[in-house]
């Protein structure tokens, strides 16, 4: 087998076998295939797609390239959660105790990742005392004790998709829908649930602009998931608004525990619900109907608040800001953005709000940059909301200034007030199964 | 300026700028732009081509990479010739000298090339002596005191478009017509002659496999000529067959000679007098029709063949072999291919021909494989003649006979034995000029 052979095949949009894909991935890891080739080889393919099977064998081969979680010593069935991202996207922090608290295990792992603002992992790291750094015994130990633990990625998890994508990130191939498929679901497989929900975000905040493209990226992951046995139910999710009010990875605690308490924004309380709702569907509680209710009592009882409680304990930190015993800091410098007309906020460049959070020091650029865990933007007014001249828009919070001003033009220039109200539409657009697509008129 | 806008805008079909092409050839042959995002960057060219504009800027970066040849001291119209390259061309070793007689200086630097026999560097140093290594100074001087100097290219020549043609190479990316263009003319303009007569090969031997490639080809380097401001003529011409009977480095300058002698095969003669003509067009010495008996005259009157002794000898070597006065030695061994049945020949898979005679060792595949100059193969039948069983077709010559079992099976396998006659076409099958494309009904 020659990598050149494998290039052309791509370039006449061949479909390659499962022998081929194995192939270049081994050889790729091992650096015997050089970057120019896997480079041709990706804008090849950026241009002509793969199938369904070339990119189920693809992903299963970059999810074996690595450690592979075992979380055989786990009783029941463990079901893992993702998301693309988005701007306030802190669902994580509130579903994974949802679920446990319901008798589902969760042995998730998370990357910290570039953007706006830090991955999961920087947003738990925002509590005083807590470690993501958990051992492979002491993660699973945790989760047989508690059924819940957040821990960081192993360093060796798809090694090949790590390659791959710091190969696509400078050869302007990230935007090709088969291979950002199987680079989140490599990941997924690696990490060794057995069952898996996806959060597939759409509209102005979300790389998937739009929910036919959502859609797109939704099916082929569940695909994926089903030509590896791992059942996988996909919900296409608004980005057209910040997730909640509450943008920053300590702010995005705070919003978390608010919702974790029955008091957050309906839209991100609504949002978790679901995604709680169809993991618990699908380790087999009940009806989706069932379950909700499930997801929903796990609030209202305070026991998802203590079960992350718990957890926040076991894992070094101090629990007393999740009881509400200790309130969290803020950072030491504010600017409040106000309406500079009256009317609807009828679009939000939901993207220039994650950027504007990223100026203050939320988020990173480079894997080594420091991120700035106080730093933040909190929400006034959002999609919808009406709004007088002068009445404040939003708060921007820092401690250092460098990019401040820079920070408020985006703010500014993201918001669009109209005399017309924006049509807000539902959380949950759609919900993709290896059965098909349902679309969603409105949440539950 | 960043790399990543420009693979993105190609991808997106979008023209490059010249000040964007000249970027990326300058940063690449630094080495500040990696061969990753030159590969990808190829590939997207493959896939969405280059308008003429872009094309033109890209052959001038890559010609202004490296030395240019100043030929300014040598007085007149310095016109090069350039072959795409089949089997058994050995047309500068007989083109040359005519156009010299006629009193157009010919100053031209060669390469060595990979491919089934040597390059034309390789081919005359199958002549006793002979040496290509000439010092700049030297290759001025003997131009002015002859009119004929046959050098090998400088290390140092278009540097760009060696190192894009390496990756080319490794990236399947060799065969995007543009690209092609570009890296030949590249070339041309930086060994510095006035104008420029191209021998596009097309069939079964060359390739480009159609006329139409041929054409399409033909017509990019014109343009590119026109861009550069240096007039290009380009013959379109037949490679279904190997062109004259012998081929192999030291057997090619046998047949060159019998030419030079008024003596060899027609369809070679042809096509040698019609480039000859138009070099001989281009420095404005007539019409074409004029031109043509110009270099008729200078084989007739036997002063190509003294001059091309001149040279010979001018450059170190034997100019006996050239005046007939020592024969060359052939290989040792040989072995004679026969018909396996009557019939005319109808086709020749003249690539498989090629092949056979890099096998016996008249090419190289890799730069640092050494060539046996002896080594090659005589047709004793072409394209169109009649043959009866057992009668000889071909004779290999070789001095190892590791391959020579394959080389034999090519051979045999690369005559089509028909009852029904071969339609020959004629060599010059376009002629193509800034002005457009004349189709060639017969040879002149």
């Amino acid at each position: 087998m020659n990598m050149i052979d494998l290039i052309n095949k791509k370039q006449h949009g061949k479909s390659l076998t499962r022998d081929e894909i194995r192939y270049f991935i081994s050889e790729y890891v091992a650096g015997s295939i050089p970057d120019y080739q896997a480079a041709a080889f990706l804008m090849a393919i950026w241009f002509t797609g793969m199938t369904s099977q070339e990119t189920g064998e693809l992903t299963l081969a970059m999810a074996e390239s690595g450690d592979q979680i075992d979380l055989s010593e786990i009783p029941g069935i463990k079901v893992d959660k993702h998301s693309t991202g988005g701007v306030g996207d802190k669902t994580t922090m509130i579903v994974a105790p949802m679920v446990a608290v319901c008798g589902v295990p969760v042995a998730k792992m998370s990357g910290r990742g570039l953007g706006h603002t830090g991955g999961t992992i920087d947003k738990l790291e925002a509590i005083p005392g807590l470690s993501t750094e958990l051992e492979i015994d002491q993660f699973i130990s945790q989760v047989r004790e508690i059924n819940l633990a957040l821990a960081g990625q192993t360093a060796n998890l798809a090694p090949a998709d790590k390659k791959l994508y710091a190969l696509r990130d400078v050869t302007s191939t990230v935007d090709q829908v088969a291979l950002i498929a199987s680079s989140i679901m490599s990941k997924k497989l690696a990490s060794g649930a057995d069952k898996i929900v996806l959060d597939v975000k759409t509209g102005s905040g979300a790389f998937m602009k739009t929910v036919d493209e959502a859609i797109a990226l939704a099916q082929i992951m569940v695909n994926i998931g089903e030509h590896a046995g791992r059942e996988t139910v996909a919900l296409v999710t608004d980005m057209d608004r910040p997730l909640g009010m509450m943008i920053g990875n300590s702010l995005e605690v705070e919003e978390s525990l608010q919702v974790l308490r029955g008091e957050g924004p309906a839209d991100l309380a609504v949002l978790c619900r679901q995604l709680a709702a169809n993991m618990l569907y699908l380790a087999g509680r009940g009806s989706l109907e069932q379950c909700g209710q499930l997801a929903e009592e796990a609030v209202n009882s305070g026991r998802a608040l203590e079960t992350f409680a718990l957890m926040v304990a076991a894992q070094g930190g101090d629990a007393a800001y999740i009881r509400g015993e200790k309130t969290f800091d803020r950072a030491s410098q504010s600017y409040t953005v106000v309406a500079a007309s009256s009317g609807f906020v009828h679009f939000i460049e939901t993207d220039d709000i994650g950027r504007a959070a990223g100026l203050l020091g939320a988020g990173r650029s480079r894997k080594e940059d420091a991120i700035d865990p106080l730093a933040g933007i909190i929400l006034h007014k959002t999609l919808g909301d009406r709004v007088t001249e002068g009445e404040p828009l939003v708060t921007l919070y820092y401690n250092q200034d460098e990019q401040l001003r820079e920070a408020v033009e985006r703010t500014e220039g993201a918001f669009v007030i109209a005399d017309e109200k924006a049509k807000v539409r539902p959380m949950v657009l759609a919900r993709v199964t290896a059965e098909g697509v349902e679309m969603t008129c409105s949440d539950l």
